[in-house]
């Protein structure tokens, strides 16, 4: 069986332990990271670092997105800081429209060409931002479309997303990644483009509260 | 009601009568373009001479995929011609991975962020080039991750496909077309990115089966 996967790097903590899982799971990962003009650029490079280290096929694509509409593309939008409850079904500032179907569908058309079967991306449902599109039933969907949608598909050998961390909390995700041996350093979670993380973002609380909870010290901090 | 409407605007022919379709049901498109470096570049300066004739919003998006996978943007893929049976249920080497899932992505993107309800897309799957990503199942299954993976779904508005032209043949485009006075010279079809259409391609011959079926003269031949 063909082992070669897409799978998308942020260089965020969530999609850096999906590749090291995606690697303990006998895949051979082609990196693909999005470049969309992010404030938080810092975690590109972060991808870069652990590509490198594994020495991993790594493409990087910049989308030059002439529309906003998010507190992570514009500097006039506040990021949300020191909220209590943030899974809380309120859809953040921090929201990217069409992002996840944007970065799966790039996933879809290189899997395509590079004869992959899978794309891994590191979603989660649980102790997440309050995205519609990191939950199970988008990316059934969206598999469903990349089922129909591609020559692949049509020849029954559709390209299927998956979704390991999908049901995990950030607990149990940073677990995994230190099963995996994942080097947290170079994991980035910071909405802000700062050289330190804030500590107040939605992005820096969860993972904070996932490494309490780990009972581990997250080396960035 | 607002009218905001996004149209995907190749510059073809099928994508410039669903442009003037939408103004014609009142309405108002913002053209968006993806420069996806095919080979038939000429299409897009088509596609600006329309929205500047028509005076509309209009942006222009290049991805610089680095990967091929289709003679529409490898040179050595030799674009098949003079195929007899073009919609023959074979898949041509003119299908783009995962083209129309990247288009409608950022399609989806801008309509969340310019509060447009509605995406237009020229697809048809009669007359049409073999591509999985131009069938009603398709956009059916895209339409439902849409729905699920954004915030306007989720708040219950969400931002519906329409595809006015997916069962048309292309002599109804072309009848369409000339009813809504599209400027057919301001389209192009063909496949080869020369200055005058090759008349070879499964592109041209389409397009000429239309037009000789609507009794009409191309102004490009």
């Amino acid at each position: 069986m063909n082992k070669t996967a897409v799978v998308l790097l942020s260089g965020g903590l969530d999609s850096t332990v999906t590749l090291y899982y995606a690697r303990s799971k006998g895949y051979e990962p082609k990196a693909l990271t999005v470049d969309y003009n992010q404030l938080h650029k810092i975690e590109i490079k972060k991808a870069q670092t652990t590509t490198k280290l594994l020495g991993l096929d790594h493409c990087i694509i910049p989308i030059a997105l002439p529309w906003k509409g998010s507190a992570l593309l514009d500097t006039t939008i506040p990021i949300p800081k020191n909220r209590k409850a943030i899974a809380n079904h309120e859809i953040p500032a921090t929201y990217v429209p069409g992002r996840n179907t944007i970065f799966l569908s790039f996933a879809l058309s290189w899997a395509e060409v590079a004869d992959a079967q899978v794309i891994f991306i590191g979603a989660n449902q649980l102790d997440y931002s309050g995205y519609p599109d990191c939950r199970g039933d988008f990316f059934q969907a969206l598999q469903k479309s990349f089922t129909l949608g591609t020559k692949k598909g049509v020849e029954g050998a559709a390209i299927h997303i998956e979704t390991p961390l999908l049901n995990m909390n950030k607990k149990e995700i940073i677990l995994l990644g230190k099963e995996l041996h994942v080097p947290f350093e170079q994991t980035w979670s910071c909405y802000q483009g700062a050289e330190k993380p804030c500590a107040a973002c939605d992005a820096c609380l969860l993972r904070e509260k996932g490494f309490e909870e780990a009972g581990l010290i997250d080396p960035l901090m």
